[in-house]
């Protein structure tokens, strides 16, 4: 589906285990849609509106089994209501590109697929919450577990509390998001992470080019 | 459903308007049960754990528009869920009888049936979360408006949010109540709150004398 640009806006998220580059790369793009002459926002989940991020502290601070699956969700979910309804929508309104580091399709991959809710119940979540309000595009930045692991260890990021799980669960997480984006081929594009950062940039402009050719030209 | 309550526990839930003094007649059930020599275990929501308690640190700081009906329910459930695994289920396999201030049904009361939200979305929620562990009993104490409103502004809260949403506002949410009440009259008996404090739990004993009397025998 394309999404008229100019008028309504355009809604992008990035996923994909840590360490693999998102951050860099949603950098990059906002750079390159700038250059255009559009507004971009860059936000995060959890969090990416004060509600949101007063709810990621709650999410990301103590030890990793502090919240039970269902739990986790329904929080993930609740900071995801308010980061749609204060931050994102309001920017699509405006005509802004948004950009997400992280939304909806993680708490499907970590606690839907390859954790102990299971599917059905995070899909449950989609459809009270997000429904139509989901991205147009997707991209989803995919690296062997690996090599995720020693670049994300290599940060010092504090807030490693999914990764404490281990590789075994990284690797199911990994194929959770290859399946995602085998079932929603039209909004999802899997980018291979592995190279150096020009060249992933440059393979996710390729995927704009491609596909929404209107949001990289003046 | 009559629940085995010497060997599984039992699980009794209080709803009703703020002022309709919850609070005393919880702990005068308790002290009656006790004197049975059963454990009872008195917890309240939003909170009665630790996980719980921090979110309704979340939900009630602040002003009451700060979440949107949506975000507000998903939260309310978040700690339901908590709350259930971590402090209820545990002790009514313990044996335990457990009195919780709230549960569910304000859920539905304020946010479902006389809010925003609607019903449908909380009823998903429900079935999600809940589903076959709810109480045994809910007692709905009943009280007109403005009398729950004088007393409840009598004893000086500072955790009022959802009273600063009016009397109309009020009086939906005690319709509410009593409409849960008519639906599932099994479970639910609707106190009258008005008399005096002694008078209210009289009744509250005759309820359970009539529907579990072997709770209240040694």
């Amino acid at each position: 589906m394309t999404t008229p640009v100019s008028s309504s806006g355009f809604f992008i998220s990035f996923e994909g285990g840590d360490g693999a580059g998102k951050s860099t790369q949603i950098e990059l793009l906002a750079e390159a849609l700038r250059q255009t002459g559009r507004e971009v926002v860059i936000t995060r989940e959890p969090g990416g509106s004060p509600g949101g991020e007063a709810i990621r502290k709650l999410l990301l601070e103590g030890d990793a089994n502090k919240w039970s699956p269902i739990s986790e969700a329904l929080l993930m979910y609740a900071a995801r209501a308010d980061h749609l309804e204060r931050t994102i929508e309001p920017a699509l309104k405006r005509g802004a590109v948004v950009i997400t580091d992280r939304f909806a399709d993680s708490t499907m991959a970590y606690q839907g697929l390859a954790g102990d809710l299971g599917e059905k119940a995070v899909t449950t979540l989609y459809q009270l919450v997000v429904a139509a309000r989901g991205p147009d595009l997707t991209i989803i930045l995919d690296l062997p577990v690996e090599e995720g692991l020693k670049r994300s260890g290599a940060t010092g990021d504090a807030e490693q509390r999914f990764e404490s799980k281990g590789a075994a669960y990284q690797e199911k997480v990994r194929q959770a998001f290859l399946e995602i984006a085998r079932r929603e081929p039209e909004r999802c594009a899997v980018v291979s992470a592995k190279d150096g950062i020009a060249d992933v940039a440059g393979r996710i402009r390729e995927v704009i080019q491609t596909r929404f050719p209107q949001l990289l030209s003046r």
